[in-house]
């Protein structure tokens, strides 16, 4: 570890639907403390306290706050422009007791009470930040990142710089419609890309699949009352169920058919993929890989790249947004 | 107008599916000579004579080839890093005797014809490029252009910038998927948004309808050996007449339903409509804004404009195409 001196050190925090993971990261992309909140508190002011012990915590781990050059956040719907998060269907602190959705001036809070600098991105964002600066996607100058998460998350990147558009908010490609009149999301739309390939979207495909079959399968002897994760159908294909295989294969045809699509926007060279559901592997990729290619322009026929993140799950969102907090 | 100096003259060209038009545009955005010609020869040849023979004449009538900077060229799958055009369904010429693609080395050819440089991009890009420098767009840093012609082409601006993305064909929304498993479209996939939205999309939607109901209509009056144009819908419509309405609204539904996955890409500024289909004006516009809320994220509903070309049909391609010239 390099001698910490005054402003030689950034913390990235990771807003996720389940948890925040937060770590202080030096300039050569170590992780040097790191530690993980719940992001489960029903109002702001609750999750806010949370999260500012924690952040005084690990700073105060190494050597106070005269260290720390700013704070990098990846949260959803986190905007660039403005330090805010607004409309976040995931984080129920983003909405008052009625349910009526609130701006949160998230930077504005954890900066007045830290007293560094707070920038604030999309945690999808943020992910493809880390990995276009310590990850798969090093170099790479256009590529979409997609993180299968609680939800389905987008950064996108075009000639090297993150897409925010004209309000801070580019890249909700998880809310694009894979299936007309499909799944309702808490969105409020029909069909979003997210209810099928998030993990949610997945233990809803489980169920629709066991119900919808009497095929025998391993998934059957698992207990029903809660959702079954893409882990466990990865289990359960790896010892060859066929109705597992299945779930993959529904999965990932509508992955590729999103993202033959995606690719007709911006032409990357490649799609990352981060997250639980990502490992599956060969089981999802295969479906994901044929669809992409069987709804593609012949220009773009087997031509643009699979990847997976190289990045560890928790690491990848804290080094993307930690990287904001160098340019502050 | 100036007085022509020295390379102080521009030449674009708009490479249509039908005909293709030239024009010599001033600095200033004067076109001052104009031209069209057929883009209906079956061989690659025939057409570069013809293309060289009108550059020619044009360039003859603004005092000779030391007049011009450069000619920059619209086209459809123009490929700006190459200067090609490569996979365009709808150009006879790019394929072979026997129907086999060829990449036609566009820029090259011209080039060494005319004897001065050239280059190349995607007909709708170079439509967006005029846009941005002369039209509705002009100022804006983040919008989508979308071309309705023969085809369905898009131009996505971000950040100020034309996105050409990995290899120089980005943009291509009008193959995006509207309707799974859809109607065949000429690039090989079904349910291109193109075979919907396009003039011939529409077309085929009036053959649809009308042998779907027993209404009446103006429609069935006309001669039904040939394709029913977007324009005689439109006067249909303005007499009242039902089911034109219903194919406006069958067109806008799915237009609106489209640029609403688009506006999740980039989050821009607005949405700019050119071409023949788009002076449907309300007929279309009513379903198209509707549609495109209804499918829409909180964070965007009812903010992203949806715009119309303020540039003669002819002129936004060629001031587009001419305004890639003085970069060279």
């Amino acid at each position: 570890m390099a001698e910490i001196t005054d402003k030689s050190l950034v913390l990235g925090i990771d807003v996720g639907g389940q948890s925040s993971k937060l770590g202080v990261v030096d300039a050569r992309g170590e992780i040097l403390v790191q530690s993980v909140i719940s992001s489960l508190q029903t109002d702001i002011d609750s999750y806010i306290t949370d999260l500012t012990d924690a952040i005084n915590d690990l700073i105060g781990k190494v050597g106070g706050t005269s260290k720390i050059r700013g704070i990098g956040i990846g949260a959803p719907n986190g905007n660039y422009y403005k330090g805010t998060i607004e409309y976040a269907p995931n984080l129920k602190w983003c909405y008052d007791s009625s349910g009526k959705p609130q701006v949160i001036q998230f930077a504005k809070m954890i900066s007045s009470r830290v007293g560094v600098p707070v920038t604030v991105t999309n945690d999808a964002n943020a992910a493809g930040i880390g990995e276009m600066t310590y990850g798969i996607a090093k170099g790479m100058k256009n590529f979409i990142m997609i993180t299968l998460g609680t939800g389905v998350g987008s950064g996108i990147v075009i000639d090297g710089k993150m897409v925010y558009g004209h309000d801070g908010f580019a890249g909700e490609l998880g809310h694009t419609i894979a299936v007309k009149d499909g799944r309702k999301c808490n969105c409020g739309l029909r069909g979003c890309l997210e209810t099928y390939c998030s993990a949610i979207g997945v233990s809803r495909t489980v169920t629709e699949v066991l119900a919808n079959s009497d095929k025998p399968s391993i998934l059957r002897d698992l207990d029903q009352t809660k959702p079954i994760s893409s882990y466990e159908v990865f289990k359960a294909a790896e010892q060859g169920d066929e109705l597992a295989k299945e779930i993959f294969k529904i999965t990932g045809e509508l992955m590729g058919t999103a993202f033959a699509d995606f690719i007709k926007f911006s032409a990357p060279e490649a799609i990352v993929l981060f997250g639980g559901l990502a490992k599956a592997g060969k089981y999802l990729d295969e479906h994901i890989i044929r669809s992409m290619n069987e709804n593609q322009l012949p220009i773009w026929k087997n031509k643009v790249k699979l990847l997976h993140s190289t990045l560890k799950d928790s690491d990848a969102a804290i080094l993307g947004a930690s990287a904001l907090a160098w340019e502050l």
